[in-house]
């Protein structure tokens, strides 16, 4: 860390900040600039909330030189990490399509979207049964019963379930019935949610959040993993800008630069991401291409009656059309489907 | 509601749109443009997720015309909501000034905080015993053992408590003991406690995420205030733009607007908003002239010590100093302090 | 176009804003609704500034139906334009790869990247001679000098020149040698310039402001058609939002929405739209997924030399290897190279 | 300046850093730190364009210690720059009160707005005769005629006169006729405007571009100071975030931010920072209590008449209250009207 202090600082001042330094374990060396002090304080105290020293009379900024996530980072599993769930690995050679309606509405509408979406090549059955409602007076998710209907779809298709875990409280329920538990973009700083599930031995998919920094979305994924869980996905699923023409900004800058700095998988969401259904197929070829692990898509049988999220939800046979895209999309960026 | 088509619909798509809203029980009004038709929707419906409708084929647009919160609307409660917390009553004629450290981090420092800031004039202490961070090996509270020297504080000072409340699981505890619940900007649309802080009968201060808009921050207190819980205080604390030199944007206008939009009082965290103690007086002084009902502050008694947020918090001297300089501002604005 | 009035309008409101209505030209057609009333004024009348309109008292809110571009729209030009530089054709089969350094440093400097990336493949040669940089007492560029050596290295090389105005005064010189004319996006709503390109005859890249919607970007196109230049580019180079790991975030999805909303070409710039050299080649590729015509890359024979941007240009070596990659994704998109 | 490196730098690497730090006439001190070295570089070289550093193989981050403008430095000038037009100072202890129409629509409209705020107390006449829009189909303002009819008003009232340059061909005649130089914020980095305007000898006021952070603007200054014209006036007008409730987010933090970091006069213009009229009033409050110069304001006599911005403009009346109402204000921010 590096400390630049205030112009003219005093001697008071500069003495109170080196103690504080030493008594924290760092080694100094202090550099004298034309205008300022630099001091360079030598150590790896990660755990030290560094901008707590910005309030000591007479500095200015505090650098932080070494990121402040560590179990996240790259640097320490170059490898990188594959997430297993029954046959399907996240992470590795496979491109892991991950795909179903934002809410499971009823039965026949799920068995449809599951079997339409195993028979067009997808690996795993995506659907939310507790869902998070901008109003109070939206449909708020079959909850228990979608759960249920979740399991039989999974019995039908063979294929593993991620689904959604809003509240601590039925963090028990959903994760006897989830393969993967979804943690959704406004729960990302949700440190307690963090925390249980990452006292799990489950697979966890991060969302980032609408306005969150790659930092702070390895952050979230810092407390999963400082948990023991280490099967955690990260998601792309768009942030919030000033441009309204698309309902977020996907970021794929967000999902080659993660890729670089931490060893977890990342899937990209590009439902959610632009919230239009003509912009769902090429940004979901693009996001492979920037290296994305995988996606997770809104397959809707008819998404026209869809309660929820269906100006962005492909049809089976858009989504059939868009697995045949994939697979040579898949092959260039060195993975198979 | 407005549904404007796509240019050249079919007549098969048009039935299709027409049916679906007479089924919802709108009566219908179509205006034939100069290429597209626009389709009034006539009926107070806002329990319908409209967005849906922008599914239906041959939907270009979907204008709601109705605001989505009702509850929170000030259209149904003009003269505006009284929060009374004992003695002291937010979103009346008094400015409510709330203050104390940003955590409660040993006894002697909340005691010496609150015996400041009630010697100040402060009228409620503020004070987390759980702390929402981004980084799990930062400071994390001091949870019941904090919430104990609270009540502590409150019996010594007689000043009413406010705290964050920050997961389902610690929610009755901290109720036991705050006079106030807070919900941070991290949990603006963390529904499940919502509903939960909905259903007590305590007053709730309701942080602004740090990407929401003021509809959605409305409509998350309709979410409380849908549970019957009508005593809620809606709290701005800077949102998340591209500018850097302050930790946040701090957006007054959102504070004016507020104001014609809810009957519920609205108060203001110049701490967080900026990020920056030497911004601090300055704009808690605009922020009661922009219409604010109070105002809630960091103050710390060895800022330089805190173990969090030290850099943003004023200490026992600056607040005594801006406490006198608020009596006339408050006063300017048609308040009391 | 849709005028919603407040609640409870008085008549004489009503009688006020129907009056203007039908002096503008409008035919009207008014629904009563639960609480307010909602005006279509039908009739194709883009000029006039509908927003004066929510001006007028009684008025609520004021929605466009129709798109306020014309000669920009897709509608008119389904079929696409492609605009022409001697045998290069942007906008058609061929990706196009503009390539070269951010300024033009010396005359050495260009010749070595000119022909480094005519000998990868490049159609087109870009280089600064005028920079707009931040600071004052920064490398403005070479000016006239390197205006000079881009037409050497056009002779050299026979690759047409891309090079940007700043400025109306030196219009006349730059379109002198330049092949194309870049506006920056500094400038993408300097109006003045754009009306200035938009009459000659030459064709214009104009780049998307930093905190542009895709509307004004769009709309600024519109003010160079509408002076009769119809041989306009698009390029998308990343807007400004809270991410700071990036220097811009690359919106791709603004690519895919704008191929479906105008008939102009798009390009994309990954080297200013992500500053980090590692990101480029990853969103270079993904942009052409995403539906790109062409890119725009800064390389530069010795990046750690540049006097601007050597952070996020790339080498011969690594273009040449990104040249090689694009083959491929090019076919992928439909497209050749 | 500091130099973070890479982890394992090479050798080799780090002697082409070094050498080339002390090429640029820098002074080093080189830190051992637990990952990366971190060098400090001592000088004083704002002059350089630090960020081509990061190019070169081996460095990590280059953090800058000096601010980066100079002449516009609080430090250099601690006592604020006064800027006088006539009678009129800015920026010492009077509140300067600038009003007018958004645009000259015609002679009559003009001279009722402008001798309806001379007598409501205004100081500086505001109107626009060239007028920046979005879309070329809309009014661009009187040009010529609107000088010649701002230069009667003045005459007739006495108040000095603002005006907008847009484009360098017309500076000398607008120069001619104002008082002082408007740069809107679509200009705010269009730096052949900036450095013209600083060789005259004619105050600016310097509007924030809508997505420039505060370095940004002063940098901005710094190209009209540099030039050798000190009389800039900043003005903040509200910056563009992901809110649409309000035309733009009124950043009041960044006045109260300037006013630490420059000499520079500060005004407001919450008009065009808000965009709804009922808004303009308390944070034109607001922003003298944070700290502001002065103010601009949108002021028409038939708001819903306007060509442009009426929703956002005060009629006489509400300006002539609001002038009232500031006189309190103003005294409360130690200053006068």
């Amino acid at each position: 860390m590096i400390i630049v202090t205030r112009k003219n600082i005093t001697n008071e001042d500069r003495a109170r900040i080196e103690k504080r330094l030493t008594d924290l374990g760092f080694k100094l060396h202090t550099i004298v600039g034309v205008e300022r002090l630099v001091i360079g304080a030598v150590g790896d105290k990660r755990l030290i909330d560094i901008h707590a020293l910005e309030s000591l009379p007479g500095v200015e900024q505090v650098v932080p030189i070494l990121q402040p996530y560590k179990l996240a980072s790259r640097d320490g599993k170059p490898e990188g990490t594959r997430v297993k769930v029954g046959k399907v690995e996240i992470g590795g050679d496979q491109l892991t399509i991950m795909a179903g309606p934002c809410a499971v509405e009823n039965r026949e509408q799920l068995m449809q979207a599951a079997t339409g979406i195993a028979a067009a090549g997808a690996h795993i059955l995506r659907g939310g049964a507790y869902k998070p409602r901008t109003s109070p007076y939206a449909f708020q998710g079959l909850q228990e019963e979608g759960l249920a209907i979740l399991a039989e779809a999974r019995a039908a298709t063979g294929l593993p379930i991620i689904t959604e875990v809003l509240n601590l409280p039925e963090l028990e329920t959903v994760a006897a019935t989830a393969d993967i538990l979804q943690i959704g973009a406004r729960n990302m700083q949700n440190f307690g949610l963090l925390r249980a599930v990452g006292q799990l031995r489950q697979p966890v998919l991060l969302k980032r959040g609408m306005s969150a920094t790659v930092e702070e979305w390895l952050m979230s994924a810092e407390y999963i993993l400082s948990e023991g869980n280490g099967q955690v996905i990260l998601c792309e699923r768009g942030i919030r800008t000033f441009e309204t023409a698309t309902r977020n900004t996907l970021d794929l800058s967000a999902v080659a630069l993660a890729k670089t700095l931490t060893h977890l998988p990342v899937v990209v969401d590009p439902s959610h991401g632009t919230g239009k259904r003509a912009l769902v197929a090429p940004m979901a070829k693009a996001a492979v291409i920037a290296g994305a692990d995988g996606l997770i898509l809104e397959v809707h049988p008819c998404p026209s009656e869809a309660l929820s999220d269906g100006e962005q939800s492909l049809d089976l046979p858009e989504f059939t059309a868009l697995m045949h895209d994939l697979k040579a999309v898949a092959e260039l960026a060195g993975k198979r489907i």
